[in-house]
């Protein structure tokens, strides 16, 4: 099957570039980059060196729509947003990183995002991007919207306490840590070595637009009003997302019925793991132990000195909150064994 | 005026040898570590070479009492609860950087420490040690107890609102991420640089003994009944704390009365700094840029989505968090400038 | 078929746990750890988590022998030693990743390693376990003993030199920089993070014993005489070895002569890769595109300046560098494709 | 003494503020930076907030000249060569830490920076800023041309050697690494976190023009005919670099002669250290050590199984290989204690 890559170039259109390369099934033969449009892959991605003399593409939508089975964008918010439509018109089926498809509302986007959405019809038929939520529209779908990644790691931490309404819908705080990788390929002072390392910058307390898809997901599972507080906070490391989350029981909580609800929505999941050993260092999730896998490590903890459940998700910011999810839902549309190209453990140490 | 510092391997004892030797009113003529007695200082403290030929005195209370106008203790938990009240009976003066005096109330020991507090009544008249809540007290008193690194971050951002009791009190959370050189001098599997790089480690989501500290701080100042949910993190740093607390608003909130009762608590610290800028990657607090400093940097946020407030504040767990307040306090105590011997501004970058 | 790992608990033995049980021929029996038996091996390395039920068993020689049909030791040195033989007796072949059969002549162990070898003979007929240099032994050998990281980079930067007899051999300087991970799982003051973390430490400034094996393939492949200067620094990161060789060429070089020496030794290996390109940040051979990879990235330049060759090779010390070098020589051993187990392709940024 | 900063929003310049505002004698009336000027100072040097209000100036020479009794230049290479002869017409003395004055003779000028120098008679009278070699040339300069970052900790490791006459001359192999302060303020695709975390990228393997400055000193102090070999090289750290020189000794050389050479040059100089312990973990140079000092720490060993001397220098590149040393020769130059607002000691850990 060949498949092209729109916004080749970028960190998720690399780790896809990568994770497609190595998957059985697929080819590879459009690598788009306006900007480097020529230029060979492996010198953005060196870790294609040899792998492939692929060179990255000039964005051509007629040969895209012509030699594609399916496409995928990793672009920039706001420019899939024009260019998915005329990839479905043909027939093709369009996988998109970006998060011009990912609001059910159309006026969702006006607010979070300061433009207005040009295909509200889309928006209502895409399906969001999370396999273990969204199995089946996946399968079905014309267009998948994938998650955020911070988005992601919320979600996955919340969505089990929400659905078993187990938590105060309008306090929901979200802690979230990431790594330089998030804030994308493009230089600027906020990423610039010396700058950016050894921080632990919040560099978003409120209004980040993960928000959005967070409430919109906790919304679906566990009925209306839900209030995320997400704060972002940028760490010393390139890839990973730490999400804290505190939420306030609705009524004392046991340990066994936290495990029921994650077993209940996670129980044969292949890339969630509920994390709580009695010993060790890794007792919790720490995304440490997931880099490079599409892995999600998800651990709970009652408080019983406050009244409060503390629950932690730990991904890949570049694979489970990017490529790899595009890829697991590439072998759901294809029926494909689903961890298809995903099989990467991860290191220990690393 | 001659120190002694007991517990002088440690890094928070590194420290205080670091700021003492460069004091321009003290002498440090005894440094005790059991272990390394007899080891020039400068091996364990490499910083310290060509400035001192100082070696590691074994414990000795006779000679420590005889010879110091003024004795510093930096040692693990459970230690100086049995040593100080031996300085104490000569008339010689104690900051104690451990937790065995911090807490008013005996009966908190076994609760969070597990054992009982043989000097109920030493506790009672101890000053708590940080100046810009308690400068009339330690002025005065005869034992200084230094907070918690944790603590001290989370208390200096908190005061202000519960002290203005704008903040629902039984649902504070404090997300609290920590560099290695808080987990102390001594090695282990959890410090272990290829198992501690790279992580963003959940270490204690719940249950952390600094919680005591903090919550008798806020209802001192705030009226009883607070309730901290406190989340420690690890992250790939060695020093530094950067404290995120998330506090629902009474009322509601306007930024004009968050700047007010953050200015009416530390209007003229000369080691507050309220952090936030319009503009610029450090237009909140860091603890990137308080490396090395007395600095605890605090930056406040009204969140409008979610009625929220958030709060970051950033220290140097060695400096501000530990032997840097109690420099602060000692020349409180000899009624020197504050700010003697803790002049450093930090780095830029670092 | 069944393999057994002796050493399981170490970084060397769960990387190659890692590449096991990921590799479609082979399936891991036992997981030896005398300290951890009868824990999960998850626990110890958690990329395993929910990939493997294995629990470390502790050293029985008979079981080992009996169910397996190829043995793996991960050994500190001076342990195979007397275990490799058990094995081999039974006609069960063993690829050792210890030191203690690397080196031919059994002199150089009382030399390098202050203990006498008590197999002379099954030294000199163990292949040395570089698959570019000695892929024929490998096949035909009952014992490969794989180089150690630091010398495999060396070598393999230097031997194409060397055969060329382009450089002087009394003067060949190689000033390797290497990661934490190098050091083992064993925690230690020199492994604290608070102390590793940070640093450009020389550690080794001179009587590295991976002098040995350097020299001995060094005057395998160029004649004997080879002095080589190995310098040892510790950096601050987990996986990796930059070896940079400066050399002196015997007489005046250019860039094809370079150019034909390499291509002449790795002319179609699948793991070692030439990479001198003309622009970009990655023209160099750089540790950091090869983690958790098996290639060996090798570049080149000459010095117009001073009549020098400088010579660069990025590896993981952990695969390339150990465990992968041990997969490979297993693929040649059974005829199997040699990037078997062994395609992951880095990642980018990491 | 009132002093202004030419190039005061770069890493160097920043220093330098912070150096100064904590110097007793001196009043920072001017900082320059053409692309920032108006903006407050301490939005680029977080570190300096609250101690300064200063804003950044226009370039206005006329302005400088008149109300400055000293001017430091921190400007890319190329920019001061024009505007030092201004400063310098008026009488006012200038210390420089750009390359435009550090080579003695003009024709150097095109072959290492690719323009001819404008005013070869001020290079020839320019001091060469190492106070440790040139003291006296200081105290008497009009103009200071302090030294390259790698180039002084080249110099300071190699000297004694050169000067004793103890090693070839034409074989001198400067291994050099290097933290990511040293490429400057500017973000750029190489410094980018991403893909600057987690290096060891060989960066410039040949043709530094630090090069010219050290060949330049050891012909100085040890005759003509040095020949250096430099490679630099890229690590993960922020601040720092280790030099690793490996020198062939003409003679057998004995420890006892090395130590003399040493203290020969070194004596009794403040911020010289030789660090040779017989344990401990830092009883090598490492960058670690001195981050934020003016020290540099210097080691050598003798290596007995090739003939080779390896030494080591580790200074702070933005304290004693920039801004320090252009304090320590202001210091000299107005006869002050040569360690004014330089006492700082540095961290342990950090």
């Amino acid at each position: 099957m060949k498949v092209a890559v729109v916004g080749a170039s970028g960190y998720g259109g690399g780790e896809l570039l990568a994770l497609l390369l190595n998957h059985p099934k697929v080819e590879v033969n459009i690598a788009v980059s306006r900007k480097l449009a020529g230029e060979y892959v492996f010198r953005t991605h060196p870790n294609l060196r040899g792998r492939t003399s692929l060179k990255f593409s000039p964005l051509d939508m007629d040969m895209i729509t012509k030699e594609s089975d399916l496409v995928f964008f990793s672009t920039p918010h706001g420019v899939s947003k024009n260019l998915v439509p005329k990839v479905l018109e043909v027939g093709t089926k369009v996988i998109d990183l970006s998060p011009d498809f990912r609001l059910r509302n159309a006026e969702d986007y006006p607010k979070w995002y300061g433009w207005e959405h040009p295909y509200p019809d889309i928006l209502r038929k895409a399906a969001y991007g999370i396999p273990e939520l969204h199995r089946d529209e996946i399968r079905n779908a014309s267009l998948v919207a994938c998650p955020g990644c911070i988005a992601l790691s919320g979600i996955l931490a919340l969505v089990p306490v929400a659905k078993a309404h187990m938590v105060e819908k309008d306090k929901i705080i979200l802690d979230s840590k990431i790594g330089s990788s998030g804030s994308g390929e493009k230089p600027s002072l906020s990423t610039h070595h010396p700058e950016r390392s050894g921080v632990i910058r919040p560099y978003m307390p409120s209004g980040h637009r993960h928000t959005a898809e967070i409430e919109q997901e906790l919304n679906l599972f566990g009925g209306d009003g839900h209030k995320v507080g997400l704060s972002a906070h940028a760490v010393d490391i390139v890839r990973g997302i730490l999400s804290t989350a505190h939420v306030f029981p609705n009524e004392p909580v046991e340990m066994k019925s936290l495990w029921k609800a994650y077993r209940d929505v996670y129980g044969n999941e292949p890339f969630i793991r509920l994390v709580r050993d009695q010993k060790g260092i890794y007792r919790l999730a720490d995304p440490k132990v997931v880099v490079g896998t599409n892995f999600c490590d998800i651990s709970f903890e009652i408080d019983s000195h406050l009244d409060r459940i503390v629950l932690f998700s730990a991904i890949d910011n570049l694979v489970k909150g990017a490529a790899g999810s595009a890829v697991q839902s590439m072998d759901i549309i294809h029926g494909w064994e689903e961890t298809l190209g995903l099989e990467f453990l991860g290191f220990h140490p690393v």
